[in-house]
């Protein structure tokens, strides 16, 4: 069985990463969504091994010295990361596995997984982000500017990325990561073992022609 | 308006480059498939400006001197090329273009045309290339054998290309070169107006707030 496609995405928060996501996932039974650790504690309604793997500090920490993260980061008093087995396991399983996750942990993912696909998600205009970041009317105006700010800095990461996608429309932002997908899989690249064995089944028959002409002649 | 994609499709005789690519025209108005120039004679039933563009042999040299074509080749003693001035029309008003050309004009436009994208067309096995050759029933049996070693031989040039496409189910070959089309359009090198666009926007929001909290302050 082929091994499954590691993807990245990213992008600045209020882009719609989630929702995109998560209709991604529903779409493709093959694809898995990896769920990060914290040492976090959980709030009202999420759940254990659903929306977090919860992790004590300790218990965290203690991965995190066997490396058993693809990457992570301490976000204030908290750390996050994307444990690494489970994403394995899936990948060799053939499943296709999406890590949504920021810029540096991105970054920490290429340097260990090269021929992981990195997508970048845009919003149509950056007023529009202003607007949506703004329209979640939970955070007061210093907060809105900051996330603001940092979305705009974010920008400048891009070039770490193989595409970028315009969500003006989560519909199609879905079906350019599904052809982005289907297209990876087809990079030469990745076909390398479907060539030899085209290349040795060619060197049979063109030997077999050869015998049997070599017979009659 | 966006420029478009130039798409050259390459692939052994035999693994239905001509259905594949009919059929991914017939679903996508958006693509052009270009017609080819040649010095030979029409065949019975083959119209011109349809099935090529059918030019003296004195036309033809005239244009290559002009380096009016992309590619070209002789084979035997006919000239067949690609007129450069109708892809470039064509990709300037933001059509696709497929090129369906053999392995050493793909060399040719990937000389002059590195933004170009490269499938090669593969057949699932390399017995059923084998089948579908001698199936064709019209050629003698040392034909086929010398066409089967120019498909096996042609292997060798797939290094060239960035994408490989198996054609064991015509919709699904369709299919796959869709989503290259979709995905090349989403990649970064691609999208670099989109980039500069919004840092811009991004700026300018960031100096307004910038000026207002000033004011504010």
């Amino acid at each position: 069985m082929d091994k499954g496609l590691l993807l990245v995405i990213s992008g600045p928060s209020g882009t719609g990463k989630g929702t995109v996501c998560k209709k991604l996932c529903e779409q493709n039974p093959s694809l898995y969504y990896s769920i990060s650790a914290t040492s976090r504690p959980p709030r009202r309604g999420e759940k254990d091994n659903v929306n977090y793997f919860f992790l004590t500090e300790e218990q965290f920490l203690e991965l995190r010295e066997k490396d058993a993260f693809l990457e992570w980061a301490r976000v204030y008093d908290n750390y996050y990361g994307t444990p690494s087995q489970k994403v394995q396991e899936k990948l060799n399983k053939g499943y296709d596995v999406i890590l949504e996750i920021d810029t540096q942990g991105a970054k920490q993912v290429k340097n260990i997984a090269k021929e992981a696909v990195f997508i970048f998600l845009l919003p149509p205009s950056m007023e529009d982000l202003w607007l949506r970041i703004k329209g979640r009317g939970t955070d007061g105006q210093e907060v809105i500017e900051k996330r603001f700010a940092a979305a705009h800095h974010e920008l400048q990461e891009i070039e770490n990325y193989d595409y970028v996608v315009i969500n003006d429309n989560v519909s199609e932002a879905v079906c350019k990561i599904e052809a982005i997908l289907l297209a990876e899989k087809c990079s030469l690249i990745r076909n390398e073992d479907v060539l030899s064995r085209l290349v040795e089944e060619g060197d049979k028959i063109d030997l077999s022609l050869h015998r049997r002409n070599v017979k009659k002649g």
